[in-house]
């Protein structure tokens, strides 16, 4: 004998659909909003809907915004694109003050495996955005792992043509971590781009 | 600088409403919500709004259901009523095919640190339902935790002047565990309830 009865069912797929959420944690989250209180789950619906209807890609950095351009692309110093994966890549650098400049996403990685080519991330807009001038330095953030690496290489070499200094974020061991658990690559990475004190 | 925007901000702040969803998370899940396709925001959408408009709880039993009686009061066998802290406790009976009786949710455990007094759970209603008459037994389902213990004792000295069988379900050890990793309690009650073979 079932009893799920088919408006929670339907609400725990809809669930599932999110990164990370099994049949268990979905079911804990319909159990949830049943339980909630009505303003609570209007607001939660309203949050979505206001969400998809009013936020966009910025046609310039590519980032989610409600306005076109957006906030980052306006206020930001111009001459330097910082080039990163994801929209949520722009909030991680965001919450570093120090950098000043515009951002560029690429909306994922050149990826063969997954069968992601360089045509289909945002890096013809990017080359775009650069032969048009005005930008002296293009900081590759992408991920340091294998497709970001990748990435960064492939758009280095398009844009060294350009005569636009390319960087790329730094690599060593991070703030807190210890040298025992660090590895190989990390340290060696470390190692090679040690600076004089 | 940030750039943050107020309806993925109101999106990641009603995601944290979930259980165990902390801003991480919830900003997770805000993204996947914003790349989905149009539709399966709008059935995310649908879902919590249907769920919330046709789901609510069984006058009898307190399940959630579309329906009045549910499914599980309608069909179950009416002499046998097993109490379960929550309507998630329903579901985990009823994967166990060999139950065949009604439920009882009481919709929490008696816990006086969280201010929560057997007035505020479903006693009253279970009570009403034994007195009435046609139930033979009283299987008392509730998690063996403190609350569930107390709740069950509690429930048991109301249940026994109406004459009715009450019961507890078995604790001990669990299939597939190992006595070495049993904690003293589960395994005092594993020898105390030692059956011949």
């Amino acid at each position: 004998m079932r009893t799920m009865i088919e408006p929670v069912a339907a609400l725990i797929n809809s669930f599932t659909k999110l990164p990370g959420v099994g049949h268990k944690t979905a079911m804990r989250y319909a159990f949830c909003v049943l339980n909630m209180p009505e303003e609570q789950a209007a607001e939660f619906v309203k949050a979505i809907t206001e969400a998809k209807a009013k936020v966009h890609f910025c046609p310039e950095c590519g980032n989610f915004t409600d306005r076109s351009p957006c906030v980052a692309c306006e206020r930001g110093d111009k001459s330097v694109v910082c080039v990163v994966k994801e929209p949520k890549d722009v909030l991680a650098m965001e919450r570093i003050s120090s950098y000043r400049g515009v951002f560029h996403v690429l909306h994922g990685t050149i990826s063969p495996l997954d069968n992601r080519s360089p045509d289909d991330i945002r890096i013809k807009e990017l080359i775009k955005r650069v032969a048009a001038g005005g930008i002296r330095e293009v900081i590759l953030a992408t991920n340091p792992d294998v497709q970001g690496e990748a990435t960064a290489a492939y758009i280095a070499k398009l844009l060294k043509p350009l005569g636009v200094k390319v960087t790329r974020i730094a690599q060593g061991i991070s703030m807190g971590s210890e040298l025992e658990f660090a590895d190989e690559v990390t340290l060696s990475h470390a190692l090679e781009n040690r600076k004089e004190v």
